[in-house]
């Protein structure tokens, strides 16, 4: 596999294990020195991977296993990327202290290579049953330029809200990146590849597998092209995926949606 | 197939003769009156079916085909409607006279089982390449209410835009019914799918199927469940499809996604 005309990406799913973030932290360094080995230039882990998804219910739980931005957990990630030359993307559970009040937010940070955050993300769709202790997030995502491609981060559930991704695109981007928590095959298999297919836009979708809780995982991470064609797909085995995005290929086959858009007639959907 | 908690609807796809208004005309009769013995109480016949799709391009031929609202072809599918007691969507190219000037739109009409025209729907989003001969209609889709369904019509490459989905739903539509004319496979194997997924919508999907000028069409009409899965599908082949619409299956096994968007976030997608 040759990046010579794009970013060599991966995704890496694997079960991590439920509210023990020494292990997760120790598997992800693993998996970053796996791939900075491979060449790889951005390796992007799940939804909440540093504490997994199905997290105790209750403030105390939360509050032991959420950090700030900048917390413990940033602090070793930050200087794996510097010290593997590697971006890194992960979610985890945030934590913020503001005007005298805590709120926690189910996130995702994005590390260059150099160590310093890029951009923090706070998931805007909360799944309504299993995100309850989280804070919605109230910012859309960054755009942000890495190693020559635009990229947009959104969370699980984001991603399946068509408002959101055409949002991203409008805004440049040419990845989304979707660290998620899923147990539909139908997302994996129809809906986020049509997300791709009507954006003309690659995406990386980053999902758990394995049993996690009271959750049996879809596993199906993958990477998306621009015509909706997964390039590649981990099934429901650990696994780390690499695919280059080469953005000259955003370019549509078929006639472009963006450009034949009627964006007049589509007021009664944001209001 | 029992149509006791429901409308029962069906999809013709065949092929029809491309120019040839009579053939295709009494092509649909023989089909009306076939779905009319099945006790169907809504017929939908693909977009431009009375003409074919790959019309000769120019105004001359345009002027020849194209009929006005209550045109010749409307007076027979509407006394074939009252006749047989079925409701039927056709797509037709019609021709508008209008202060001075005469406009030519890609439209679908929908006749109920009296004979009277519910709605008539000129295509918003036309496809760059083949529909440079119409104009683009300028007016959402109506939402119909028949036989307990609310209806909305849209055509081919309509459906692959969610904005205008979306907002047929937002307005109470609970099936989309979709006249079209496609060579993708990913249309309707992924798009639609995810379409009807993503509102809690049923979806009818009426294409041609076979050849016609230089195009192979991909069939594969369809109907789809409010959970993205197909009901019954024609593959490649002539087929009178039927499904039983049931509108209390639009009650979702997911979370809502009408219930849990962020429209205050997606104003730039309307502007």
């Amino acid at each position: 596999m040759s990046a010579d005309n794009g970013l060599l990406a991966a995704v890496y799913q694997g079960s991590n294990v439920l509210c023990d973030k020494e292990h997760n932290l120790s598997l992800m360094k693993d998996q970053i020195k796996r791939a900075s080995s491979d060449k790889v230039k951005l390796i992007i882990f799940p939804e909440l991977f540093t504490t997994g998804y199905c997290l105790p219910k209750g403030s105390e739980d939360i509050e032991r296993l959420a950090e700030t931005q900048n917390g413990p957990s940033f602090q070793k990630i930050s200087q794996w990327a510097s010290e593997y030359q590697i971006g890194i993307i992960y979610g985890y559970p945030e934590k913020e202290d503001k005007d005298g009040s805590v709120y926690y937010y189910n996130s995702a940070q994005f590390i260059d290579k150099q160590g310093s955050s890029l951009s923090n993300y706070r998931k805007l769709h909360l799944w309504p049953s299993t995100d309850k202790d989280f804070t919605p997030g109230s910012q859309l995502p960054d755009v942000v330029s890495y190693e020559g491609v635009k990229i947009a981060m959104m969370i699980c559930y984001d991603a399946e809200f068509p408002e959101l991704v055409r949002a991203m695109v409008l805004k440049g981007s040419q990845l989304i990146v979707v660290p998620t928590a899923d147990t539909y095959i139908s997302t994996a298999t129809i809906m986020v590849r049509t997300r791709a297919l009507e954006n003309h836009v690659f995406l990386a979708y980053a999902n758990h597998c394995g049993r996690e809780s009271h959750i049996k995982y879809a596993g199906l991470s993958s990477f998306i092209n621009p015509d909706g064609d997964i390039i590649v797909s981990a099934e429901d085995k650990e696994s780390l995926l690499k695919a280059v995005i080469n953005v000259d290929l955003c370019t549509p086959k078929r006639p472009s949606y963006l450009d034949n858009r009627r964006p007049e007639l589509y007021a009664s959907i944001a209001v």
